[in-house]
């Protein structure tokens, strides 16, 4: 894991606040605001589920312009099958927002994430707004992504900056999310804020590029919020010279939007409770990125493999029957594993003096799995967790 | 889970064996003989892994011609990823049979469950079919079912009889397998014995179509073995006149073959190791069976769904995210979700009021998970299990 030495503050041009509104019994932070000082160029990525949270719906709605001022976040409660009134509410979310802030409720972005099928305390919701109105810091970075987690185990951090047409750009990103593993259903939700001047146009596809290595290649198990979303917000602050699509500066702030985003994906994946490792999943030799990508997938959400990592155990039988079910064409007899440096499997079959080598590399926190198809030049990585006692104790547990 | 009051001791025209040869360490009984006094209608239905055992490679090309003397299982090791010398030492099991029983070995199903990478130990093995050839009975199906045992928890056989044409026309099943979820890959294996006389060309779509609401139907962890065989044998020794494909008497013993087979399939996932819940996943109001198949699974897979079981938690969130999640249009507004009898959603919203009642339900070691789509007219069921400590300890224990 990349280690950070310094949590980020904030972001030029942005402003942050984390208040307690009530919404969590604990009395901890619930309600974030992250505030752009003028109109930012905006893009999102929104969870691909068919059931999805109305605060996903308004947020899809509103970021279509491409310019957002403001994101508001409640945690503590999902906003999610409260039909309806679950839209009104996340409505009036933006509503007050952008009245405290005298904006457009059409230029904030609206995120719940906690309990599902309880209707929003909008009376709370609203007082925290006017808390967090009135407490706004260039500082606050800190604030707001407490604000936003649930059973995350710490708050999640990441920050790197570049030089674009002379100037200093500054990217800074907060995330949350057990990866989907809480009893109440923890969202993924991530902001990356930078001061960067970029067109919308150009910064929808450095989004999803960003997100294809990074958010969209990690999994806990498997399962996907009604909630998740990535939202990037450039306010232009920096004052370099506009970054259209495919201009000068796309690759710069490409590259450190990716290296945010990264490193906020492995937190959120290392931080999953219950999780004691944190496995690369590396798959080359194979046809097409696609199928690279599924063998990648089923390898890495497979129980038995998870529990084989919880275990420590070097069991190729789980690793091939896994390949096996990619449901894509592979050939046994081309495929090669290796743990760390240790190769296991050679060509289809067992090395089998290298079981203690290999079972030392599982005892590592962090490891590499790679697999070799042979049958190609297309590769992919993916990073998942392990699959031990204390998921089953969290997600066992009652609500109460 | 229907009880059975006498296990089956056998079926007209079979012998069966099971005999220790020294495959497991623990001294068990770990090779099985089942032999038709003749030639037998065949039928048979293999993993869908892309890696398979040689043992279902050879399985394969044997059952192809449609009839078939005799089997052979092995429990204790997989013969899976053990390369060339594995599909030899396929062929050896067979012809070794072949020669004890003085039949074709063309005429022989090999089978093999247990660990994986391993090179089969032949002479052992060559011992053990000498034994069980020397020892078969009409009353041995008891000491065939233990000896293909690898991880269960208890050997799994079940009957049925039926009238055709005048004649008593019985049917026997045994399987073992503890739902892919042991450290040694704990395959599914099935063998459908009946006296009837059938074409192989009828007996095919039977067996299809049986296995597609029973062992089609049935998950515990997703993961599906190198090695799963499900085989149905006829050899006509009950003197009904032959079925043929949409012919009398079809309707009869398909309803026989799928009675004997959902009841075997059943006691797999009960028996799963760490399964403490059976639960039945109903899925109507769908558009299309297909779609009805991919909300039942993913619900029946999901492991968040499967810790709420464990921990007899009626959160309905879990069931609303599993169900977008299935990659197939949903409409929130239009999904009913019950417990047993109780309603825990309302066309999308949760009834709050029911949730006692819910956990209740969820209380029993058995019940139905009923999800109405509100979309159409397709249904169908799958059975699942829960997901708790118990499979963890089982599946990241070492495998010494």
């Amino acid at each position: 894991m990349p280690r950070q030495v310094k949590p980020p503050r904030g972001v030029p041009g942005f402003r942050f606040a984390g208040v307690a509104c009530g919404i969590k019994e604990s009395g901890r932070k619930d309600l974030a605001l992250i505030v752009s000082d003028g109109p930012a160029a905006a893009a999102a990525i929104f969870t691909r589920n068919r059931i999805k949270s109305p605060s996903v719906t308004a947020g899809m709605q509103h970021v279509r312009g491409g310019l957002l001022q403001a994101v508001v976040v409640n945690s503590g409660n999902a906003n999610a099958c409260t039909g309806p009134g679950g839209l009104r509410d996340s409505r009036a979310m933006c509503t007050e927002t952008a009245r405290h802030l005298g904006i457009d409720a059409q230029r904030v972005l609206p995120s719940s994430t906690g309990i599902i099928g309880v209707p929003l305390p909008m009376d709370k919701i609203a007082r925290g707004i006017a808390d967090a109105a009135a407490s706004l810091s260039p500082d606050g970075l800190q604030e707001a992504v407490e604000a936003i987690m649930t059973t995350d185990n710490g708050p999640k951090t990441a920050a790197a900056s570049c030089r674009i047409g002379g100037r200093t750009v500054h990217v800074a990103g907060i995330a949350k999310g057990a990866g989907m593993i809480a009893p109440n259903m923890a969202t993924m939700l991530c902001y990356v804020l930078t001061d960067a001047a970029v067109a919308p146009a150009a910064l929808r596809p450095m989004l999803r590029r960003a997100a294809d290595g990074t958010f969209h290649a990690i999994t806990v198990d498997g399962d996907t919020s009604t909630n998740d979303t990535v939202l990037c917000m450039a306010n232009g602050v920096a004052g370099n010279p506009r970054i259209s699509r495919g201009g000068e500066g796309e690759e710069a702030l490409e590259r450190a939007l990716t290296r945010v985003m990264k490193e906020l994906a492995l937190k959120v994946v290392a931080d999953g409770e219950g999780t004691t490792k944190l496995v690369e999943i590396r798959v080359d030799g194979a046809r097409t990125a696609g199928t690279a990508r599924k063998v990648a997938f089923t390898v890495a959400n497979s129980k038995l493999v998870k529990t084989a990592f919880f275990g420590q155990d070097p069991n190729i039988g789980r690793f091939m029957m896994a390949i096996g079910n990619a449901g894509v064409p592979v050939v046994e007899e081309t495929i090669d594993i290796a743990l760390g440096g240790v190769k296991v499997v050679r060509r289809g079959l067992a090395v089998g003096t290298r079981e203690t080598a290999a079972a030392k590399v599982m005892q590592r926190p962090s490891f590499t799995v790679r697999i070799s198809l042979g049958m190609g030049d297309a590769r992919t990585s993916v990073w998942t967790s392990d699959l031990g006692h204390e998921y089953i104790r969290i997600n066992s547990d009652y609500r109460t």
